[in-house]
């Protein structure tokens, strides 16, 4: 039995999230384990390091899985490739697929986890990146933006800014990078980093950081409503369009 | 009777082109002159900088009209407000309409037009960008391509380059700037820059330069192409998904 590790890219649009579902609804989880049922006639199971909600992107989501594989002789390189060839058309692409030890696991064993929200920051909508960002008319202030993130930095209770289907059991994070850049005038990125985050932080967080950029919120009022450890008293959830799952760290 | 000058973006997949089709067909002309005949009930005819073919996408065609609205006013910014919000899923999006006097003409003024050609150079298929991207599997060897670019630069009969259904009168083109750059390892980018270009130029010439990348042809193969006069000594035509107009000057 050998377990493997995938390093996957998808296009969260074209997905109800990334855990199968019951109903059938076309999940990324679901259409790899297809591919990995073509590839070797065998119902292999994925474990996920993060489960994305509907529509949220990752250009470096990691899951892993055990495969007996008998005597035959298989490399990343051609599973990597296989996978792909089962997988034309469908918006996911396995980037990578190396062997691992059994020790290794997707989820358990993730150190660092790093997020990316893309805004498009202008009056016209977006044409090229329809549903790959988050479209804000209002003129952001990045750096009033980075001052209110700056108080979300380290270790707090981050009940604020979870969503109330949140299954975690601590509201208890450590936030250890989080970076609003002006890429152009119009590329608006804010880059997080930490070893985990609760159901829907990272787009509480970005939806709270634009009433800053627009102006409505001083910086402070980041910090009041994270003491506040109230979700009413955060801002809105941003959409998962700006939303990727940039990589995944062990 | 004011003319307007509109910038425009759009998702060439979408489409079957600028120009509009006596078949129906979905075009970017077609679609933004219904958007102004919602707007204003008046048909209007749009002219415009460069027809992009069926796929090739924009981030700055440029576009004119003449529009009598009367005594009423009627500024850019609400222009462009109004046709977006007719435009809404159509994957076109108005950046800027301006006014301009009668000398403007969008194809006949335009000094200078830039396109940029996008590569994605690595093993997995795109995912998060398809449509928008030629993959190419195989490394790419930027220096050599920019050695084999640099033969193209000045004043040339472009024949090699030139697609059969070409309709200039003369393969005689002035390229101001053709520079090869790797963003990041497998994000390259190749920019074209010159008054105006044959029908496929810039594609033919990616296909090529694309054969020296892999080291199927030497940089110096490229100015042999050219001197040879013949569209069958040049390489492959590269497909539209990578190809954006990105900028029209006046």
């Amino acid at each position: 039995m050998q377990r493997w590790k995938l390093t996957i890219e998808y296009r969260g649009s074209s997905f109800s999230g990334w855990q199968r579902q019951e109903d059938g609804v076309s999940s990324v989880q679901q259409t790899i384990e297809e591919a990995l049922f073509a590839f070797c006639q065998q119902d292999i199971r994925l474990h996920v390091a993060g489960r994305t909600d509907a529509g949220v992107h990752a250009a470096g989501q990691v899951a892993h899985f055990d495969l007996d594989y008998g005597d035959r002789p298989l490399d990343g390189f051609n599973l990597c490739k296989a996978l792909n060839a089962h997988l034309v058309g469908k918006a996911v692409s396995i980037l990578a697929a190396e062997p691992v030890s059994q020790d290794f696991h997707a989820r358990f064993t993730a150190k660092d986890k790093l997020y990316t929200y893309k805004i498009l920051n202008r009056q016209a909508p977006a044409a090229l990146n329809e549903g790959l960002v988050w479209h804000i008319r209002r003129p952001l202030n990045v750096t009033a933006m980075q001052e209110g993130a700056n108080y979300l930095l380290g270790h707090h209770d981050f009940t604020t800014f979870r969503a109330a289907e949140c299954q975690a059991k601590s509201p208890l994070k450590t936030l250890d990078r989080l970076v609003v850049t002006a890429v152009t005038a119009e590329d608006i990125q804010i880059h997080a980093e930490a070893r985990s985050f609760l159901h829907h932080q990272v787009r509480n967080m970005v939806g709270t950081l634009v009433l800053v950029g627009e102006g409505k919120w001083t910086p402070l009022d980041v910090k009041t409503a994270l003491e506040a450890k109230d979700r009413a008293r955060g801002g809105r959830t941003a959409p998962a369009d700006g939303l990727y799952l940039i990589d995944v760290r062990y």
